[in-house]
C-alpha cells in the first residue's frame, strides 16, 4: 500500500495529496475550493478544537455565536481592515429561487434581491463589534472573553486541502477590555495557548514572535505569530493573536464608562487558529508510508491485529488488552476481518498514522509473548505478555515526545544565520528552512526581498537578541536578526 | 427583576422575548432573522449538543464536515426536494467586492459573477449524495453513518430566536445502507435517540410518530417526529429522522454492488435536530420569574450567596461546599460580589434558571445550617450543614425528574379526544393542546381542516390504537385517531 503514494523527494506537493486521500482525510468537493473533511480527518480536528477549548476555557472564556452573514456596509467601516478582508468574499445578493419559466430547473428570482447586499463571514470582527456596542456600557461589562467556533470564506485562487481552502472551521476570539494593558496581556496569553497545543499536542514546535508591519492582520496594531517549518523547509503560520488597540472600537463607536467615571474607547483583541493546523500535522510528522499521528490525537491509538487470522484464543487476548487498554483511557481498535492479510492490514494501518501497532500471533502468544510496532519509528519487538500494559502505555507518551523531539531537532537544524544577500538565496533555494537574517525594519526592503525572493519575514522572534547588523539588502544599520522564509 | 418580564397570562409571546434576553441566551443581529447566541444560551446548546454527540457514536456513527455551499442545479435533481427546499434560500452570486468607484465604500464587482450560483445549504443530503456516489462502490462501503454538525440558511418570513431564525444550527445525520430494512431501522434508531435526549436530559416529554404524506421532508418516504408541547397549548417539532427510500440515490445515481454482485441503488436516511431545542426547553420548564434549568443543561448548577455579605467565615465555608460539589462533578458558582445585595442576587439567578441556590447566612452558620432554594418549585428549606453535600446532589437528581413529570402532567392533561367539528374548534380555541381525533387520511382534508383552524396533523402517533372511527370533517371511515394542535 505504502507504493500507493508519492515519495517526498519525488514530489512533496504531490505527496501531501496522496497522504491527504489515501488516509481518509478530505475529499474535493463539487464547490470549487471547498473540500469535504472525512470521518478521520475531521476526528483529528475533533480532538484539535477539545484541546482548545479546553484551553480556553480554564483561561476564563466562553464560546458564543454570531451571525455568518456580514452587511457590506460593516466591512469598510475600518479603513485598514476592508483593504486586507473585503475583496475575494462571497456575496450573496438574492434571497430566493423560483422554477427556470424556460425549463426544468430553477433560477435565482429577480424579485428577491437583497436592498443591502450580505457577504459570507471572512472573519467577525466588525459584526461582534457592532453587537459589542450594546453589550458595554461600563468597565463593569469589561472584560468580554468570547471565543465562537465557525466556518469561514474566503476565496482563494488556489486552494490545496486543509492548507488554504475557499471554506474552512476555525475559532476565532473576540475580547473587549478596559485597558491596553489588560488586552495586551490577553493577546500573549492566548499567543502561548496557541504554542502549547501545537507542541504538547500536535507535536509541532514553533516560533513565538511578532509580525512586522507588512504581515499584521489588517486592523491590528501588533500581531503576534507563531511559525512552524514543514519537511520540505516551508514555513506555515499555525495561529495568530491580534492586539487590536481602539482601531474597531472607534470604527464601531463603542464606549464605556471607566472607574472615574469618563467615556473612553474599548480595546480589543482577536485571535484564530484553523484546520490548518490538520495540514501542519500532515507535514511535520509523516513519511513516505503515509500519515504519522502524535497519540494525544490519534482517532485509533493502538490497533490489534491477529496474525494470521482471527482464531478463538487470539480473540480472546486482543479482547483481554482491548479491555485493560481502554481502562486506561487509551482507544483500541481489533481488527477481524478474515478477508484482508495480516500484510495488507499493516500497510493500511501505517497509512493511517496508528502509533502502535500489535501483531498476536498464535506462536508468540503460546511463548507469552505479543508483537508491537510503533509508527513512528517503524520498530518492531517482541515483548512479554506479562506488563504489556504499562509497557504500551508508557510507549505511547514516549512517541508523543519523540514526534515532537524528532520535529524540532528537523526544525532547529534548519535556521541558518546568513549576513548576505547572495548566501540568503542560496540557502532558500538549496537547504531552505527559515533564514535568521538583519533587516533595516523598512516595508521597501522587505517587499523588495519578497519580491525577488518569494521568502517573507515569518517574525521578529520574541527570543530575538539586541546585536548590531547590517541590512542584508540595503546594508543599512538592523538592531537585531528576523526569520525569513518561504512560506505556505 | 422578576417585575422585568411580561407573565404568560399577559402576553406569552412576549414572557418567551423577555427570558431569551433577560436571561441572556441570545439577542437580535444586525442581519434580518438571524440571532446572536450569547455566551449562557450557547453553553445550554452545547451541552445538548454533548448529549446527542455521545449519543449518536454510541450507535457507530461518525462526524464529518461537507461545503457550506451548493451549486444551484444540485437542488433540483430531486424533484420533490426542490419544491420543498430550493425556494427561499440565500444565493451566492459574486465572488469579490470592489473600492466603490464613486464613494467611500465597497461595491459588488461585477468581473466577478459565479458562472453557477451556489447556494447557502438549506439542508445538505444534495450535496452529501452527490459525494456519496464517489465513496461508495460494494455492499463493503456500507453503511455510511455519518453525521456533521453545521449552520444552516433557510429564508424566513417571521423569525422568533431559537425557534425560527434564518440562520441556525444543527446536526444532520445522513446514512447509506445496503437495504431497505436496515435504514427504516436507522431511522428508527434515531427517532428513539432523539425521544431519549429530550425526555431525559431536556427533561421535556414528546409524542413520537410519523408524519403525514403533506407534512413530511422533501424527498423523503418516511418522516418520523417528536413533538413536545409548550405552555400555550402549541406543538413544537423537535426532531425528525426520515427514510428517504432511494429517493436521492436515484437522482444522484449512488448504485452499489451488492453480495450477489447485482448493480442496486443504496438506501437512506437524514436527521436532525436543532437550536429549536433550547426554545423548547425555554417554554417547556420556564416562568413568570424567568427561565428555569433542567440540572443535566444548566451552565451553573448551584449558585452560592453569601447573606448579607462575603465575611471571611462564609467565603471560607463556599469555598468548602464548591470543592465538595466540583469533586461530584456539579458545577459550581460563588458570587462574592459585595456591591449587589442578596435579593439582586436571587432574582437574577431565578431569571437564569440556576437550579439550587444555597444561601450562607453567619447565624444560620453559627447553627449549622445552610438554606437550599430550588428554582423549579421555589421552595426553601434550611437544612443541615452535616450532610448538605448528599442532599444538595440528590436534590439536582429531583428536579431534574420533578421537571419532566411536571411538563408530562401538563402535556397528557393536554391531549384531548374529539369527535365532533365544533367540538375539535372549541378545544383548539380553548383549551389548546393535541386533540385526538379521527381523520379521513386524505391530504385535502388535511389541508382542508388546517385553512379552517390552522391546526396541523402533528403525528400519526406510534402509539394509536386500532379505533374504527369517523373523520371529525367529512364523516368518513378512519382505522384510528391522529394528533391535531397549533404549532410553532
Amino acid at each position: 500500500m505504502s507504493k500507493e503514494i508519492t515519495s517526498r523527494s519525488e514530489n512533496y506537493s504531490q505527496w501531501y495529496l496522496d497522504i491527504v486521500q489515501k488516509a481518509g482525510l478530505a475529499d474535493n468537493s463539487a464547490v470549487r475550493g471547498c473540500m469535504v473533511i472525512k470521518p478521520y480527518g475531521y476526528a483529528i480536528w475533533e480532538k484539535i478544537k477539545a484541546e482548545m477549548d479546553r484551553r480556553f476555557k480554564e483561561t476564563g472564556h466562553v464560546n458564543a455565536y454570531f451571525p455568518l452573514f456580514i452587511p457590506k456596509s460593516f466591512l469598510s467601516r475600518e479603513a485598514k481592515h476592508v483593504e486586507g478582508f473585503a475583496k475575494e468574499c462571497a456575496v450573496v445578493t438574492h434571497h430566493r429561487l423560483m422554477n427556470d419559466p424556460n425549463g426544468d430547473g430553477v433560477v435565482v428570482d429577480p424579485s428577491a434581491k437583497l436592498e443591502e447586499e450580505l457577504i459570507v463571514r471572512p472573519t467577525s470582527e466588525t459584526i461582534i463589534w457592532n453587537t459589542y456596542r450594546d453589550w458595554i456600557q461600563s468597565y463593569r461589562d469589561l472584560p468580554l472573553l468570547i471565543n465562537q467556533w465557525a466556518n469561514i470564506v474566503r476565496w482563494e485562487m488556489r486552494t490545496r486541502p486543509f492548507l488554504r481552502t475557499t471554506e474552512f472551521l476555525w475559532q476565532e476570539g473576540h475580547t473587549a477590555h478596559a485597558t491596553k494593558e489588560e488586552a495586551m496581556e490577553e493577546a500573549h496569553k492566548i499567543h502561548e495557548v496557541y504554542t502549547r497545543v501545537c507542541e504538547d499536542v500536535i507535536g509541532m514546535p514553533v516560533i513565538k514572535g511578532a509580525k512586522t508591519e507588512n504581515e499584521r492582520f489588517a486592523g491590528a496594531d501588533e500581531t503576534y505569530t507563531i511559525e512552524a517549518l514543514m519537511q520540505d523547509g516551508r514555513a506555515l503560520q499555525a495561529g495568530t493573536s491580534h492586539f487590536l488597540g481602539q482601531n474597531f472600537a472607534k470604527a464601531f463607536d463603542v464606549k464605556f464608562l471607566n472607574q472615574n467615571n469618563k467615556e473612553e474607547y474599548v480595546w480589543a483583541t482577536s485571535w484564530g487558529a484553523t484546520t490548518r493546523l490538520v495540514g501542519g500535522l500532515i507535514m511535520t510528522h509523516s513519511d513516505d508510508s503515509g500519515l504519522v499521528l502524535p497519540p494525544a490525537l490519534a482517532p485509533i491509538q493502538v490497533v490489534i491485529v491477529p496474525i494470521p487470522k482471527p482464531l478463538p484464543e487470539i480473540i480472546e487476548k486482543a479482547e483481554e488488552i482491548e479491555a485493560a487498554l481502554t481502562a486506561k483511557g487509551v482507544s483500541v481498535k481489533i481488527d477481524l476481518d478474515a478477508k484482508k492479510r495480516p500484510g495488507f492490514k499493516f500497510a493500511e494501518y501505517e497509512m493511517k498514522g496508528v502509533p502502535i501497532r500489535i501483531g498476536l500471533g498464535k506462536r508468540d502468544l503460546a511463548s507469552g509473548q505479543i508483537e508491537v510496532a510503533r509508527r513512528d519509528t517503524k520498530e518492531k519487538n517482541l515483548i512479554p505478555s506479562e506488563g504489556s500494559i504499562e509497557y504500551i502505555v508508557n510507549l505511547l507518551d514516549e512517541i508523543q515526545n519523540n514526534l515532537f523531539k524528532r520535529a524540532k531537532k528537523f526544525r532547529d537544524d534548519h535556521i541558518t544565520k546568513v549576513d548576505s544577500f547572495d548566501e540568503f538565496k542560496e540557502v532558500l533555494e538549496g537547504k531552505g528552512g527559515f533564514i535568521s537574517a538583519h533587516w533595516d525594519g523598512t516595508v521597501e526592503t522587505e517587499l523588495k526581498i519578497k519580491e525577488l525572493t518569494k521568502a517573507t519575514i515569518r517574525c521578529i522572534p520574541n527570543d530575538k537578541v539586541d546585536e548590531a547588523g547590517q541590512c542584508i539588502l540595503t546594508g543599512k544599520p538592523s538592531p537585531y536578526r528576523v526569520l525569513f522564509a518561504k512560506a505556505y
